[in-house]
C-alpha cells in the first residue's frame, strides 16, 4: 500500500505558514537555487499538485453555506494527498528529484487541527494511513504575526473559505506551526518571514546547508 | 467526533447490490411501504446525499484517463460519508426517522475492498474513524448474477467510471456482498433480486419484519 521506497539523493522538503507569509515566492526562488546548483527540482503544492488534487481543491477552497463537516474537510485533505503521493512524490523522490511541496501534512495539523479543532490524535492516524513512514526531510516555517500576514494576503483579492476565517483561527493556526517546530527541532526551520524577501532566502539556503551536504556552500 | 447518539425509534437500513440489481425501485416502492405504516421515512444515497456529496459523486464517477489512486477514491468515499452522517443520517436517525440508504460502507468493501483489492483492514480503520460505533440495523443486499445484472444496467445509457469495469470486477464485489452476510447474517438479508420486483419487495418487507415489531404484520 504504502511502500516506502529507498530514496538514495531525493530530498522532500516543504514550506509551511500562515496567508501573507511569502510562500509562493520563496518556493520559486529557493527551486531557482538549488536548480542552479545542478539539483533536479519538483515543486509542487497542496491541497492540488494533480488533476484530482486540483479538482478538490476547488471543493475545499469554495465559499460554502454552512460549512462542511470537519471530518469531511479533513478527509477530503488526505484524498488529494494520498493521488499527490502515489502520483507525483513519491515518483520524484525515486527518480532522485527533490521535491519542493507549498504546504504538507503540518498544514492539516495547523488548519484542521488548531483552527478547526480536530483532535491531533485524529489526524496522526490518517497521516500513518495514507504516508505510511513518509515525512518530509524538512519543514520550513515561514512565520509572521497574523494581522501582518492578512495583510499583505488581503491585496490579492476575494477571500476564499479559509481566508474567511476568523482573527483566532489564524491565531491557532499560527501557534500549531510553532509548536510543532520547538517540539522536533532537527525536522523544521522556523524563519521570520517578517524580513526582506532576499534575507527570508538566505536563511531559508542556510536551513537547507545540512542536505545540501559539502557541495552546500560552493 | 461520532457521538453516538441514542435511538429511541429510528432505524438506519441499507440497500446494497450490484449494479443493475432494482435497488433504486425497490426502495422507493420500501419508502412508500413503510410511510403507509406511519413510519417517518428519509431516503438518500451514496456517494451522495448532500451537496458536497453530489459533488464527490461527480468527482468520483467522471471517467478519468489513468484512474485514481485507491487510497484517494476510499479517502473520498468516506469524505462524503462523513458529511452525509452529520448533516443527514445522525439527525434524521436522532428525531426518530428511518434512514432508508441506497449504498452505505459495505459497498466500500465490496467495491474499493473486493472490486479494487484494497485490504478490508485497511477499510476497517477508516470506518471506525468515521462512523464510530453506528451500523446500519439492517442491511438488505438484492443479489443477483452479474452478467443479469450489467445487462440491465446498460440500458440506462454511458457507463461512468465504476460501470466501466471488467466482469471480473463485479464478480469480485458480488461475492464480497455475499460474504460479508454469511459472516453477520444477523444484521443483512440476502434477496434474490432475479424475481419479479413485487416479489422482491414482499421479500424485502419480510426481511423488516423483526424491525416493524407487533405492527408488521397489520
Amino acid at each position: 500500500m504504502n511502500p516506502d521506497t529507498p530514496r538514495p539523493c531525493g530530498r522532500f522538503i516543504t514550506l509551511e505558514g500562515v496567508e501573507g507569509a511569502g510562500k509562493s515566492t520563496q518556493l520559486d526562488a529557493l527551486a531557482q537555487a538549488l536548480a542552479a546548483r545542478g539539483l533536479r527540482v519538483l515543486t509542487t503544492r497542496e491541497p492540488g499538485g494533480t488533476a484530482l488534487g486540483e479538482e478538490l481543491r476547488r471543493v475545499l477552497l469554495a465559499p460554502r453555506d454552512g460549512g462542511m463537516a470537519r471530518d469531511a474537510e479533513l478527509l477530503l485533505m488526505f484524498a488529494a494527498r494520498a493521488e499527490h503521493l502515489e502520483r507525483v512524490i513519491r515518483p520524484a523522490l525515486a527518480r532522485g528529484e527533490w521535491v519542493l511541496c507549498d504546504r504538507f501534512t503540518d498544514a492539516t495539523y495547523a488548519y484542521q487541527g488548531g483552527g478547526r479543532g480536530v483532535a491531533p490524535e485524529r489526524i496522526a492516524m490518517l497521516e500513518d494511513w495514507v504516508q505510511g513512514g513518509l515525512r518530509p526531510d524538512l519543514t520550513l516555517v515561514l512565520d509572521l504575526p497574523v494581522a501582518q500576514g492578512l495583510a499583505r494576503a488581503g491585496r490579492r483579492g476575494a477571500a476564499d473559505r479559509f481566508e474567511a476565517e476568523t482573527l483566532g483561527f489564524f491565531e491557532r493556526v499560527r501557534a500549531v506551526y510553532r509548536e510543532r517546530a520547538a517540539a522536533q527541532p532537527a525536522r523544521y526551520a522556523v524563519i521570520d518571514a517578517a524580513q526582506s524577501v532576499e534575507a527570508v532566502q538566505a536563511r531559508l539556503l542556510d536551513a537547507l546547508a545540512p542536505l545540501l551536504g559539502g557541495g552546500a556552500g560552493a
